[in-house]
C-alpha cells in the first residue's frame, strides 16, 4: 500500500549507485585473522586463488565486480556456523553465493571478506510423496530437483530460467515464468533452517500447510538477500505433474493487441500456467539466437496449459478466441514435449539473446510489476521511453503477473550513453511505481535497486527493516551493503561492521 | 522445519500459564496521565466505563477477563496514530481489539492499560474489480465484505466461522474452512498499513502479485497478534464467485475411516473448496444444537465443491466414490443454496453446540495441525487421549489442511479437573508436535499457548523474535505479556513497559 506512504526524494545521483559503489573494505588484519582460522577449519576449501575470488566476486547482473578476499566452499550446516562464528567474532563480511545468477549484485563483496560457497551443499534430504513436500540443502538446482523427482511424479514449479540454486531463489524471493499459475518461491517453502550472525541455528516454519504460530520468520528470511542470516537447508511444497500439457505461441501485429489479449487472459480467469510477453525487438533477437524462424519478428506470447486433458484443450481453445478478439493474426500450437521444450529454451535465453544485439553491451534490466489493469500503461509507456532514449531495450516478461523486463544494452564505458540508460531506467520503474507497482518483481534489491527501494517504501518502512537487519546482525556483517543505501538508524550507531 | 530444531523443555506448570496470568499492571499515574490526554483527544469516545472495560478485557476463549484501565474507539489512523504516540510517551501498554473473537486471550489486558477499539473503523475504501483486490479498514467484518462485493461478482475466501474483524483476521493469521482451497489470510493479503509503537505510519506490500522489495514486512505483521504494530489498513486479494457450487454430507461408522477418506481426497489432488471433519461426540452436539435430525450421530465430512458446473458435478462424483471405498455408509448432496447454508451454519456453530453439551463448562481450544500423512495418527491418537482423560472434548477440523480442534469442556472451578483437561491438551499437543505439527494452525499464540510456542521452535528461534519486538517496540507498549512467556533477552533489558 505504498501509494500512502510518505516518499522522500532520493538524491539525484543515487541510482548511479549500481555503477560506482563506495564502501569500506573490512581492515585487512582482520580479514586476514578470519582468512587463518577459516583454514585451519575448511583446509583446502578456504581458497585465495585469484580467479576464483574474481568468479565469485560478481553474479550475471551489469554490476562490476567486487572481489572478496577468500572463497570459503562449506559442506555442513556446522561448517557454516563456524565460519560466520569465527567472522562474528573477527568482524568480518560474509557473502552467501550460490550459483552467481543473481542480476543486481547480490553476491559481490563490496566490503570484502569472505565469499561462504554453499554449491557443494546439494544434496536433496528428503521427498516426502505423500505430503508433496521435500527438504533440500541449499545448493541444491531447481533442474536438479526435478530431474530427481519427476519419476515419483511431482514438480518443483517456481522457474526462473536461470540454472540459479534453491537457496539463492530464498534469498532473493525469485519467481520466474510459472508464477501466474503456481505462485512465486515465497508461496513454495514451508520452512527454512537458517544460520544466524552469531553461528546459532533456527529452524523457521515447518511441515505443515498453515500455522499462526509467532512470528512468521520464514517469509522475513525469503528476499532478505543474505543480510538476516545464512539458509542452510530449505522445506519446499512440490505439485503433482499435471496429466497434460501444451503450448501456444500468439503473435500479434501490436504490442497494445498483445498485452489485451493478456489482461483479457487474466479476467476470464483461465488458469494458464505460464503466459510470457516478448516484444518485437526481443522477438527478432530470439529468433536470431535461437533460431525459431517459423515466427515473425512482431510482438508475441507464448502460453502453457496444464490439467487434465479436457481442461488444457478447453484452456487453450479459450485463450485462442480471447487472443483472437484482441487481434492476434498468428496462433500456433505445440503440444509435442520436443516443440514446447524448444520454445522455452528460447524464452528462457532471452537474457543472452537480447545482449547478443549488441556484442560487448552490458544489459541493464528493469524489473518493474504492476497490478495486471495497469500492465499496458506500464509497458506501453516503457516502450515511448526507450524509443525516446534512442538505446536498444528488448522487452520479456511475466506478464500474467504484471511484470515486465526491460533489457537496456548499454556501453558501460561510454559515459553520456551510460547517463542515457540510467536515466531510461529511472523513468521506467517512476511509472511503475505511480502506477501502484514496485521496482522488483523478483531480481531484488542487492546493489543496484537501493535507490529505488527507499523511494517505493519511504524512509519509515525502510527504519523498520533496518531495526530488524541491526537486530539479527549488529556488527553488520552479513552481507554489507546490500539492500540499503545506508543502514544508520537514528540513535543505534551505524550497523556497520566494526569491532 | 523444526523436527531439527533445539527444543527445551519448558517448565512443568508454565501450561497453566494460561489460567494464571501474573503480569505487572502499568502504574496507576501513568495510565491516568494516557487516559488524560486520550480524552482530550476522543471526548466520549474514551471510555472508563465499567461494563465497556469488563468487555473489552476478553475474548471468546477460556482464558479468564485482564479489563483495561481504559477502551479507546478510534476512528481514523490519525487518531491511532496520536494514541500511540501518547501511550509510547508515557509507557501504558495498548491492547488493539477487534470483534473480540480470538480464542488465545489475544484481547485481554494483562497489564492493564488501553484498549484500542478499531471496531468503528469499518469502511471498505475501495473495491477494484479488474485486479480482483480491495482496501479496507481493519474494523470490517468479512461478512460485511462479503455482503459489499457479492453484486460485482467477487467474495472474500478466508472464513472462520466467526464474525470476526479483516483486522484481527490478520493479526491473528487466521485461516477457517476455505483455506484448503483458498489459503489462508496471510496468502490473501496484498499489503498492510501500519502504525509503529511510537506512532509512525508504514506502508507495507501493495497492490502487485508479487515482489521482490526488500524485507516482507506484510507477513512479519501478520500473525505478530499486535504486538509488533497496529495494522490500520489491509489490501486484501478477492476470488471470482465460482460458477456453481455444491456441497455434500459423508457418514462413516469409524473415525479412521473418515480420516483415510479425507487422506484419499487429498491425495488425489481433488481441489476442494471444503473438507470438515466432526467426530460422533461432535456431530451429536451439532444435531441437538443445530436439529440436523436427517444426521447420524457418527464421524462425519462436510463437503463443499467450486468451479464450473461439469468440474463440480466431477469433483462430487470423485469424492462419493473416494468416500465409499474408505467405508462411507451414507453421502448426501445439498446443492440447493438453502440446505447448504443451513449445513454450514451448523459447522460454523460447532463451538456453541459443544459447549451446549455442558452447561456452565469452559472449551479449551486445541488447535493442532500436522502433516496430512499424520493426520491418522494425530486425531485417532487425540480421541485415546480424550477417552483416557474421562473427559468429553467433541472433535471439529479443517482436515484437508491437517488442522483439528478438540473442545475440552472443563469446570474451571474445579482444580483436579482443570489439572486433568490441561495434561490432555498438552499430551494432543506433543502428540502433534511429534509429527512434525504445530500447537497452533489458526488461533495464534495469545496467553493459552506461550509455553508450547517455546517448546515448538525452541530458545534460539523465540530470541530472533524477541529481538525483532525489541527492535520495533523497545518499550514494551505492544499488547505486551502475549506471544511470549517473557520477553528478555541476553544483554538487552528486559523490554517490558518501564520508562
Amino acid at each position: 500500500m505504498r501509494e500512502s506512504a510518505e516518499t522522500r526524494e532520493t538524491p539525484a545521483n543515487s541510482h548511479h549507485a549500481i555503477w560506482s559503489v563506495s564502501a569500506e573494505h573490512v581492515p585487512a588484519e582482520r580479514s586476514q585473522a578470519a582468512i587463518e582460522a577459516a583454514r585451519g577449519l575448511l583446509r583446502e576449501r578456504l581458497t585465495t586463488n585469484v580467479t576464483l575470488r574474481e568468479q565469485h566476486g560478481h553474479g550475471e547482473g551489469p554490476v562490476r565486480a567486487h572481489a572478496p578476499d577468500a572463497v570459503a566452499f562449506v559442506t555442513s550446516v556446522d561448517e557454516i556456523s563456524e565460519m560466520l562464528r569465527l567472522c562474528h567474532r573477527e568482524g568480518v563480511p560474509v557473502v552467501p553465493f550460490g550459483a552467481g545468477s543473481s542480476l543486481e549484485g547480490q553476491v559481490n563483496a563490496v566490503c570484502g571478506g569472505i565469499s561462504l560457497d554453499l554449491s557443494r551443499m546439494n544434496a536433496i534430504i528428503e521427498v516426502n510423496q505423500e505430503d508433496m513436500d521435500c527438504l533440500v540443502e541449499p545448493g541444491v538446482t531447481r533442474e536438479q530437483l526435478n530431474a530427481f523427482v519427476r519419476d515419483r511424479g511431482l514438480f518443483f514449479p517456481v522457474d526462473p530460467g536461470a540454472a540459479c540454486t534453491i537457496g539463492g531463489m530464498c534469498a532473493t524471493r525469485a519467481s520466474g515464468t510459472n508464477a501466474v499459475r503456481y505462485g512465486t518461491i515465497r508461496e513454495n517453502v514451508l520452512g527454512l533452517e537458517v544460520v544466524l550472525a552469531d553461528g546459532r541455528v533456527i529452524s523457521t516454519g515447518g511441515r505443515v500447510r498453515k500455522a499462526a504460530n509467532g512470528y512468521d520468520l520464514t517469509h522475513l528470511f525469503i528476499g532478505s538477500e543474505g543480510t538476516l542470516g545464512v539458509i542452510s537447508k530449505i522445506r519446499l511444497r512440490l505439485q503433482g505433474i499435471p496429466e497434460a500439457t501444451s503450448a501456444a505461441v500468439a503473435q500479434f501485429p501490436t504490442l497494445s493487441a498483445a498485452v489485451e489479449a493478456v489482461f483479457a487472459t487474466m479476467q476470464l480467469g483461465i488458469p494458464v500456467a505460464r503466459v510470457e510477453l516478448l516484444d518485437d525487438v526481443q522477438m527478432a533477437a530470439s529468433i536470431a539466437y535461437s533460431r525459431l524462424n517459423e515466427f515473425e519478428p512482431l510482438p508475441t506470447l507464448f502460453f502453457e496449459f496444464n490439467g487434465s486433458a479436457s481442461s488444457v484443450k478447453e484452456q487453450a481453445e479459450l485463450v485462442e478466441a480471447t487472443a483472437g478478439e484482441a487481434g492476434c493474426i498468428r496462433f500456433s500450437w505445440a503440444s509435442e514435449t520436443e516443440a514446447r521444450s524448444r520454445l522455452w529454451a528460447a524464452r528462457h535465453r532471452a537474457y543472452p539473446a537480447a545482449v547478443a544485439l549488441r556484442p560487448g553491451a552490458r544489459g541493464i534490466a528493469t524489473d518493474v510489476c504492476v497490478p495486471i489493469s495497469r500492465l499496458a500503461e506500464a509497458v506501453l509507456g516503457a516502450k515511448e521511453d526507450i524509443a525516446a532514449s534512442g538505446l536498444i531495450a528488448p522487452i520479456a516478461g511475466h506478464v500474467g503477473d504484471g511484470n515486465f523486463h526491460c533489457c537496456i544494452l548499454v556501453d558501460p564505458d561510454d559515459p553520456s550513453e551510460l547517463e542515457r540508460a540510467l536515466a531510461l531506467d529511472h523513468s521506467i520503474v517512476a511509472r511503475g511505481l505511480a502506477l501502484g507497482g514496485t521496482c522488483s518483481g523478483e531480481h531484488g534489491i542487492g546493489l543496484g535497486k537501493r535507490a529505488f527501494l527507499q523511494r517505493e517504501h519511504g524512509d519509515d518502512a525502510l527504519d523498520v527493516m533496518k531495526s530488524i537487519k541491526f537486530a539479527l546482525d549488529p556488527k553488520g556483517i552479513l552481507n554489507p551493503g546490500k539492500v540499503f543505501l545506508d543502514t544508520s538508524l537514528p540513535n543505534r550507531g551505524s550497523g556497520r561492521v566494526e569491532s
